[in-house]
């Protein structure tokens, strides 16, 4: 193998974390319920964004509209405690596993993705 | 409301959908298994790819690292047999529920995220 070959085989079999943040430095995080299952949310994550969720359990994120750290449920109080995270192969996402203080979602929803795709619409998702 | 808080407002709680392509003209798609509910891949969806798994409700990507059209399991056979598809709130992300027809993953694993964060390092995931 060469060396971009044992990059790619350390990187997608290995023990080290080497997180890929894409060319605007992000990673995807996908937030799941660890009780229910339920995907609460999607959203990004800068290196400081991991950094302060590992170092504190609860969930930061970047805010790409608003191009700041952002702490979720800062304001809400429903904050997300993380219980696990995981990381995929190529470790340019990550799920955290985490017991929500309240709604995810900022409509009120318990998670972000309450609707299912119906024929040519919409309709609000059984969970 | 303007039209640009109205327009927001529809997208958020209405019943049409109008997915928010990013400025790449991708969304974020989440592959979760519909019986074990583990999550086992994210990938990304431009409209054509969006529009071929709906027509055909076996999951279809875009690969950014190609630059084409990816229908998941064309070579090793390992397709995704969409059940349901769920949107987030401001309609850039996919949750699509899918029956797999083998494991997920490149490495062989079933799910992609097969490490959790474990001190400075990763180990094997539970499940």
């Amino acid at each position: 193998m060469n060396s971009s070959d044992e990059a790619k085989a350390a990187r997608e079999s290995g023990s080290e974390f080497m997180p890929k943040f894409d060319d605007q430095g992000l990673l995807t995080a996908i937030v799941v319920d660890v009780d229910s299952h339920q995907i609460l949310m999607v959203a990004h994550m800068n290196a400081e964004a991991l950094e302060a969720t590992r170092r504190s359990n609860v969930g930061h994120f970047y805010s790409r509209s608003r191009q700041t750290l952002w702490k979720k449920g800062e304001t809400s109080g429903n904050v997300l405690n993380v219980v696990e995270m995981l990381v995929d192969c190529d470790q340019d996402a990550l799920v955290l596993k985490v017991k929500p203080a309240g709604p995810a979602c900022h409509t009120g929803e318990t998670s972000c993705f309450f609707r299912r795709l119906s024929g040519e619409g919409l309709v609000k998702a059984s969970t």
